[in-house]
């Protein structure tokens, strides 16, 4: 397993996509993996092993993805912990540059992969910098610490949802997906007020959280990712019975829309993108105009900035 | 208005119920506010004019408060600002020890109300000590600043919510209702990021926030209340376009299930019930009723505790 905390291991990108990702015209998430694993000329891997779907499932994936550059997809798909444990297919993985696992049952994926020389080829590819993750239960599968299922619902309660074994690429946090379309506030801060220490990931549909440097978030897509922070949080969770309603006070949360950035370490916001009005876009655009022709004036001319001030004050305009 | 802040102020309790409330069976929630009505010889008024039912709706809570023992349950529905000015329509509320407001649109009892001498008596019969409050938008219109209607989801957004003006009972707050039934994390979200000065208040259904001194807030009922404190919160909420999702970083979150203690002034949880194992209850038991005994025997022989704890030793056992 990796330390993500661990300094100066070559690592590559993480997606953790929370599900049903455009996949026709805008195809914005989709896009910035296939960036991530090189661009034009990568060479993908889809392993659809979460899916109850037939090969059409990476039909898709290779269609989006040739058309947007990639030099190779390829399926991998082990179905037991015997095709898992096969160095042919873990082989498979030896030379791509972006491991994508598709959406189904994260368990599924799970049980088959995790402990597997398949699970250390998708760790090795991680390792050598290629682009990994996916969408769903691809995105949550790149935990140390995986929800495996649970119910909806905004209200945390005792039982509401379970954990199980992860990949171990992002540790210190737990991935939850459809998080805005399933509703599942409930579920995601449940875990946290169980698991205190944990940092709780929420990624809505067509959205993806990126992580650089097993520490560095950065949020794509349409929607938004939601953090939950439980380090100063009090619960019961400890003693609450069958499925009552849980105690959890003073969470923090951060809710992330595109272009937003985040570090899991320090557990703080350190860039937010605002959308300016188009009127003051319009005037920002001018003033840099503006001072574009200031510095060649004051370039061609060797004066002051003084000296120019004082003269724009007289009336002449550069 | 009322100063919730205020000292000195005489004045009842709020309640604010998340919707529906039980009728048959448990009504806990109800019962507590029959009981804050002062319980067996309680007189009600029931304030219909949200809902688009007709004197049905007053029915049912004429059955369910008279079963619970209330001396009096009358109707006091004005259906236009006309009536609300109507000084003998306010005067059915001048002796009333409870003013519930039922379900339905908070903006129609809202703007026939607020504002004519119909909201004056209510306000009064709070300064006097009634119970005052209702389930779903009867518990939105308590606050000053009134949720008006607003869109579901997880993710706040902009223009997913409106605020208009509430009877003004319970300042600096924000409350809305169905809250785990109808996902409504985002547009209480939504608001808080737009006026971070509010706490913002979620109330499932058939639960209730129980305000007592316009400050001391207490939960019961069946689900949770989640309070959203944008104390320490950063937003793009003022530059954000259209309907995008909205940057709410630091928001501190509580959730908080029947039992539990809020001072919505110091924005602290102050007390939560923790359910016991079975066993350990049984053996709290066991033990509070030795103590029991100790204490009735050291106050019959008049000894010491040290010198009971040392006849104790000798293993004489009272």
């Amino acid at each position: 397993m990796l330390d993500s905390h661990e300094s100066g291991v070559s690592r590559g990108t993480l997606f953790a996509i929370g599900g049903a990702e455009a996949k026709l015209r805008r195809r914005t998430v989709l896009r910035a993996f296939l960036e991530a694993a090189g661009g034009v000329g990568a060479r993908i891997a889809v392993v659809p092993s979460a899916s109850s779907l037939g090969p059409e499932v990476v039909e898709v994936y290779q269609a989006v993805f040739t058309a947007l550059g990639a030099a190779s997809v390829v399926a991998a798909r082990p179905e037991s912990r015997v095709d898992a444990r096969d160095p042919e297919l873990a082989a498979t993985l030896d030379d791509v540059t972006g491991v994508f696992m598709t959406g189904g049952n994260q368990l599924k994926l799970s049980s088959f992969i995790i402990g597997t020389p398949f699970a250390d080829a998708i760790e090795a590819a991680y390792r050598r910098g290629a682009a990994v993750g996916g969408t769903s239960a691809g995105a949550s599968i790149v935990a140390e610490h995986m929800i495996a299922f649970g119910s909806g619902g905004s209200t945390p309660k005792q039982r509401m949802s379970q954990l199980s074994v992860g990949l171990g690429l992002l540790r210190g946090v737990v991935i939850d997906q459809h998080f805005e379309q399933r509703n599942r506030y409930g579920r995601l801060l449940s875990l946290v007020a169980q698991s205190p220490s944990l940092l709780g990931i929420g990624v809505d549909e067509d959205t993806a959280a990126v992580v650089r440097d097993g520490n560095q978030l950065e949020v794509v897509g349409r929607g938004a990712v939601t953090i939950v922070d439980g380090s100063h949080l009090v619960s019961n969770a400890y003693t609450a019975k069958r499925t009552a309603p849980l105690l959890v006070s003073g969470a923090t949360v951060h809710v992330l829309p595109a272009g937003s950035r985040f570090d899991l370490s320090r557990r703080l916001l350190v860039q937010h993108v605002e959308a300016l009005p188009d009127a003051e876009v319009a005037e920002v655009r001018a003033a840099e105009s503006d001072l574009r022709l200031l510095a060649k004036d004051i370039a061609s001319e060797g004066v002051s900035p003084t000296h120019y001030a004082r003269r724009l004050r007289r009336g002449r305009r550069g």
